[in-house]
């Protein structure tokens, strides 16, 4: 079982004044940073990214815009309007611009839809990422929907539509893969349940995960904005920060009923996007950029894959199964999670996020994000050594 | 008279086409430079900004990002929550950090406010900066109060305090300096406004060009978050995009009473900052970049009162009052404001802002931007040219 020494205890309360000040959600790398400077971070394991989709778009702005000067250009001016950059998305994503509603980031979007389209009750899936029941409105009704811990957090298909026609509500969200346990529902599933909750008014889909799913031996992209063309109820949730490796410049869309997009633009969200963002947008569309993406997506997956592996082989913890690009883990020597992410913190340099503040988890969790193939092993490294 | 040759006036109708997509904004240059290739564009005096203040940010931007490596940080990993950056931005203002609301620039500021706080009557003074009305929700009634054009369209405060006392409007908005004139409403008047429309429950203020106006001979900077001190009915909102020459990394924050804060927090906005809008932050609240900035805004604003001296010598246009980075001036010889942007567009590669969109304005005007000394010697030049 995990002990922390009496210097460890120090840091350890520090950083627990940070969580708490962060509420349901971790504090920044930054944030810890500074207020820690005595750490020594190697490996930000709590972040969801693609290292390698970020180095990729490093490179590009390397030579596109910092060596070119360029970069003024985009710091100084004001970036387009929404739907000019709708405009741009929707030659990647073969979807028509006016379904498509660009996002500061898809927090923005989670926003927008729970403020303005979201009514009287939505149905949640947990555990799950906070922000849907968050930021719900003061007059929406949050129904919780248990993901069971028998089936390993994975919708079973048949229970929801049964709850969720029970309940009546008018919005349901899925996120798929689901945050925090990586559980993913196929293509086949989820088009059996659009079939079925075609009564419900908005059926939300997060993808924000989705690039790293896959349903064939080559890794192709799957995503559910094909079947919105299918089912006008479904509004599809996309953050590109997790699989291009770019949280820090925001950029998120949803994809919705052309009439759900005109009420957003009606009085708002004109100018979202920042210069990078849109940066980002036209080189997401360009033939060149999107073949050097397949890539590192691929690489990526097959990475995380392995690391998975690796730490099923680790007896103290059991790995959920996950096609996201981070593994739900759960302690089973009777560590506790607070002192498992400040053990690694501190000792290794190795930065997780616990699964104590997600409701609808029952145990101690932690959920690791897999980063590039050397920062893997440091953590694999640093878990085997932790429970030595 | 201004008069378009015929290859102008094919180029004139594709402008108007893309300045009837924009709507009541300008389109982008980069959507300009995109969908008009045969342009060749000098002087951007539509933008209002600092352009001393760009270069100083980019300075530090390539000598603490670019050149250390650490710009992959900014982009890659999530930037610190709201309540993090306005504790930042507390430190530069000398206001608690409980009541500052930090913005995907100000423009989502004045979202918030106008979709959250602003009940059924907002006041909206004409000629004004059109989000304050085309944001307004649905059960908002906007009304106008019509700044004269015998004095200027500036504010007369008595005149302005017996208009809103007969309204009783729940909100009001005081653009100061305003835009699109630049009239100024000085401190002291500013403050007797306050002291006579203390029962309004939002006054909002909106200081985005606050920098480039002065009282003294030190061009010292002036804010109303002082009188926010005085005034919890005050609602400052506060772009960085002019003063700091950034309008592409999307920088803003509101100041206003603890509990309107809290409200907005409650279940939204939580990461609506940029990790370049937080660098940004980091930089403003530190001394060595304050005193730099002190510089080029001063500098800027010697350089923006001597443009409008050489205007003011071109008689076929009225200039008027401006205590902000840009003037407007009305056509006097009969041509269009349409044609004189097409003009100055297409022969001389200087982009300037019509005025007949502006509700509120009778006349043909036209707003320009002050650049650097260079370009405002091409933009005096062009417009001389064009007249001869």
């Amino acid at each position: 079982m995990i002990k922390l020494t009496e210097n460890e205890q120090k840091i350890d309360s520090k950083i627990r004044q940070l969580k708490e000040a962060a509420g349901s959600h971790s504090p920044s790398l930054f944030t810890i940073v500074e207020d820690l400077p005595e750490l020594n971070i190697k490996v930000d394991a709590c972040f969801l990214s693609n290292p390698y989709a970020t180095e990729l778009f490093l490179g590009y702005l390397k030579k596109e815009l910092v060596d070119t000067g360029k970069l003024r250009d985009v710091l100084e001016f004001y970036p387009s309007q929404n739907d000019v950059i709708a405009d741009m998305i929707s030659k990647s994503i073969n979807i028509n611009k006016d379904n498509i509603f660009v996002g500061n980031g898809a927090i923005e979007v989670i926003q927008a839809v729970m403020h303005t389209f979201v009514g009287k009750k939505i149905i949640v899936n947990i555990p799950t990422f906070s922000s849907y029941y968050e930021y719900a409105r003061e007059d929406t009704k949050v129904i919780y929907y248990q993901l069971d811990k028998k089936d390993n957090y994975s919708l079973n298909a048949d229970k929801y539509i049964e709850f969720v026609k029970a309940k009546n509500p008018d919005s349901v969200v899925i996120i798929n893969p689901n945050n925090p346990n990586g559980g993913y529902l196929d293509y086949k599933d989820l088009r059996f349940i659009l079939n079925n909750l075609k009564g419900i008014e908005n059926i939300i889909i997060d993808e924000s995960f989705i690039h790293f799913a896959f349903e064939d031996s080559e890794y192709s992209l799957i995503s559910a904005t094909e079947l919105f063309k299918d089912f006008s109820n479904v509004i599809v949730i996309k953050s590109m920060s997790k699989d291009f490796g770019i949280a820090g410049i925001r950029a998120g869309y949803g994809v919705m009923d052309k009439y759900k997009v005109s009420r957003l633009l009606k009085n708002g969200f004109l100018w979202n996007s920042s210069g990078l963002s849109e940066y980002f947008f036209r080189l997401y569309k360009r033939d060149d950029f999107f073949n050097e993406y397949e890539k590192v997506r691929k690489k990526y997956i097959i990475e995380a894959q392995s690391f998975f592996e690796e730490l099923l082989k680790i007896q103290e913890i059991k790995v959920y199964p996950s096609m996201a690009n981070f593994a739900l883990i759960e302690l089973l020597d009777g560590s506790t999670s607070a002192d498992f992410v400040s053990k690694m913190l501190i000792k290794y340099g190795v930065y997780t996020r616990t699964g104590s503040d997600k409701i609808g988890l029952s145990g101690e969790f932690i959920r690791i994000a897999g980063r590039t193939k050397e920062e893997n092993k440091i953590i694999i490294d640093s878990i085997k050594d932790i429970f030595n």
